[in-house]
């Protein structure tokens, strides 16, 4: 349970008492606002405010394109002819500021999108909880044997009750250590900021994270992908429903050009071609890689 | 005037339907939003939306810092504290989204601050309006003489019309050949791409604008001080206003770390010291060329 | 001829003086080394600096994935596999800096990509050159009647003359203008960052511009396609035909997965599954807009 | 010892064949390439690659100012007018690539500089080294009582002792626990992704940083800063020797500006110019508050 009563008595407070605005406002997002969504142990993410709606899309767009946009009849179908083209800048007019908990090792993944706000909780100047990310038995996984970077099986029997056993009590005796080196009770204490170099990379750290809605596209279609590490993934689904709820037309052409999207290549093409007037084309005859062949196949099969 | 009527009765309905949000609102914020601020003889600036406000920087760098700024009493002088140590982060998380319009070349000095959101109005999609900056009689200042970027006394008298006639006369005539080029009456009409490229630098644009907080603040810093140009600082003045509205202990503590501020170099700061002891330094003992010891005493005179 | 005997002087001088460095070099590039690639009436594009090559950028990826690359066995086979799966990275880890001489309206497109390095001639501190770009013949075409950012046929007689008259005829008076406001003969003299604003969109400006392989690749797919504006496509042409010397593995990639390549929605790549296994799918039965499908048919077919 | 016999074997070769360029060469940058200047106790940073030098700042500059800049004489004072007067982008036309290696907690504050490209070694790949930044005794410090993220003490006698044997003991220990983990000996072995989350923020890891001028100078002047933590400042300082011998003119006038330089708030101003003119200043009289007036103090004094 990774809210504090403390913390449910603040979101609840700060909830109950709606102010008014004359700004956008997207209905969807209210009812998130301040709601802690929980991801894995101990985590959670949040949203702490948002700027604009589907509408501010299509208000930006209609500024840049002007007369432009006028044959496209609908909201919907601008917002999806902006996907599709690659036409970013009104995706940006939208901005979304997060409270996330998180492991270290996935707040490192995060922090490479580097076009964003960020304050995170600063061990130099407080002392971290005790709070270690332990993964569920079902997300307790085998290294993958055909990917350097993936997941196998997941571990079963003895292995995995080893595997949990080291995380636990390492976690635990770091901690205990961490506390130890910090204390002032009879000795004068090590700095926060070298204490911490103790701890590893389980245990949960917290920021506020801004970001606008384009790169947030971004950062959700490469860590909301099947292929991102699982313990960012989650986030990045439970941020996903968030946004659902925000700007439904901008998710939706989200979902259908780049989440469900495929890029082909040239190469890709030509044989596409090719097939489709009934060509039997293989790996051989394609000009492609093995690796490539493989991944078209997987793609269009 | 800058604004039609369809605009001004557009920017009415904006403000007659305030809607309840949970988010954090500034009320000083609220009472700008959507009205036009009238800068130059037809551009303007005027608030779209906004996400923060002075507790919101508070609440971020409580997040980072902790209980390290328990012992700092007030938000005021936390704000304070973090803008004098050059804390930038918490500033980021509050942005704004402005609705501008401004002659091109003042656009295009503008568009050099790379750190924000941008939705130009496209002259590829869209017919430019007949709008062009004829600076007042006051602002036509003739070239310095002691500075290569700046201005010197206004003009007057038969140069100054010769000026102005030349300004107003060229606007009009370069307008006419735009229509005459674009227009489809017994001819095809020049691509609207190409003939844009006839216009002067003094028509209007205009385009969204978002940005955090803490870049708003070195756009400001930049285009509000005394040595841009006046062109862009009215609009940057017209900013500041907001801005002291949006978000007052912020733009206080700017104000006097930032916009008074000044940046001594550790020769000036030796300097400095040998007088505050009584010694008589002139530029020949101070180690700084003739132009760093007459921007010294500028700054301490 | 965009290039003053002087100009091709000092070019000439920077080519003949090889130095001894230990960095990476890439031949192909020394080839273009400060030579002017001419571009429209009076620009040029030309390579000022560089860093790194085809190398450079396996060399980091191979920090970043370890053994992990190991199995992909050559140079190009990496360059590839990192473009097909949008490691972005590696490529950042190239770096090029141009001077470029380009009309005022192409500038203003291209500083749209903000991730870059620009120093711009300022028309603040010095007077501009008496240069404009006037369309050749082929290049002066219609507004494009299906397509409102586009351009249709060539314009021809009357019509084309009276265009190109328009366009000399301005551009000459407006500069006769900019000096005779400019002029202290006789007179102050109007500042410069005043006269300025009466110049058209056509004249030159020139700047150094830097910016780093991905985000150049990322200009150069949108900026060096079929869409683009003519008059930039023609930069993006010539700085193509550079990094293709440059990093021919990278080039050849970029070619083939961007420039050449086709995003599909998913909801096209449920089609093309429906075709290839011989359903004869129409825009009725496809679930796609009338506009998504035409573009569908046109990558496929 | 930070460098093995083969990486050092490796940088020989390197160093061993210099070739011609056309490019700007920096001599005394040409001196550090590729060798390792070693950084606390398994750490490092050397210079893979670099773009520009003192005269590139030069020539950017007069490209943006024209005839404006013939007035300032010479280069190094031209590079002291624009470091003075904060225009930034001359410099931000010189590029540094570093190799740097470096325990996970500073990695984690460096990476907060976004302004950067990185290629970080994935521990999702491949298997991090068994190595761990234990402090020197004389960089054991204890909890500032005086500043909440700041040092105080060295630690000494059996609580040192005791605190360098918890950071060996538990670093070793993960470490065994690691590789325990991953082991594939009569077990699938834990997924690479996973296992990393148990080691301490003490591993060494490794990236190349590539940075431009102005970004790295904003970095050394926070990083290479007194209130800077000890374990990245050394990093910081290896790197200022490198920039002192590539671009001098720019190094020095950034440890007059910037380094050594003093920013004083517009009320600070107002008391040095009554300090100036004769009048006991105190606190009370100073409109500051404590906390302002012991720097402004610390500043002047």
């Amino acid at each position: 349970m990774p809210l504090t009563p403390e913390q449910q008595a603040e979101i609840d407070a700060q909830r109950a008492t709606p102010r008014p605005t004359l700004r956008a406002v997207s209905e969807g997002m209210e009812a998130h606002l301040y709601k802690a969504s929980e991801v894995l142990d101990h985590g959670f993410v949040r949203v702490i405010d948002y700027m604009g709606d589907d509408n501010a899309i299509v208000q930006a767009a209609r500024v840049s394109y002007g007369a432009g946009t006028k044959h496209v009849s609908n909201d919907e179908g601008l917002i999806r002819y902006l996907m599709r083209h690659w036409h970013s800048t009104p995706f940006e007019m939208c901005e979304i500021k997060l409270h996330v908990k998180l492991p270290v090792f996935v707040a490192r993944q995060w922090i490479r999108h580097r076009t964003a706000n960020v304050n995170e909780y600063s061990a130099r100047y407080s002392i971290l909880d005790r709070e270690f990310y332990i993964p569920q038995p079902d997300a307790l996984a085998a290294q993958s044997t055909v990917n350097n970077q993936g997941r196998g099986e997941v571990l079963t029997g003895a292995e995995a009750e080893r595997v949990l056993e080291i995380l636990k009590s390492d976690a635990g005796r770091s901690y205990d250590h961490y506390e130890e080196m910090l204390s002032q009770d009879g000795q004068q204490g090590l700095a926060r900021e070298l204490a911490r170099m103790n701890l590893p990379a389980n245990i949960y750290t917290q920021w506020y994270w801004k970001v606008d809605l384009h790169n947030l596209f971004h950062f959700l279609r490469l860590r909301a992908d099947a292929h991102a590490q699982y313990e960012i993934r989650v986030y990045a689904d439970a941020i996903c429903e968030m946004v659902k709820d925000w700007v439904p037309f901008a998710y939706a052409a989200f979902e259908d050009y780049r989440m469900g999207g495929v890029t082909l290549s040239s190469k890709a093409v030509d044989c596409l071609k090719r097939m489709l007037k009934g060509e039997d084309v293989t790996q051989e005859t394609s000009g492609m890689s093995k690796g490539e062949w493989r991944e078209f196949q997987a793609a269009i099969a």
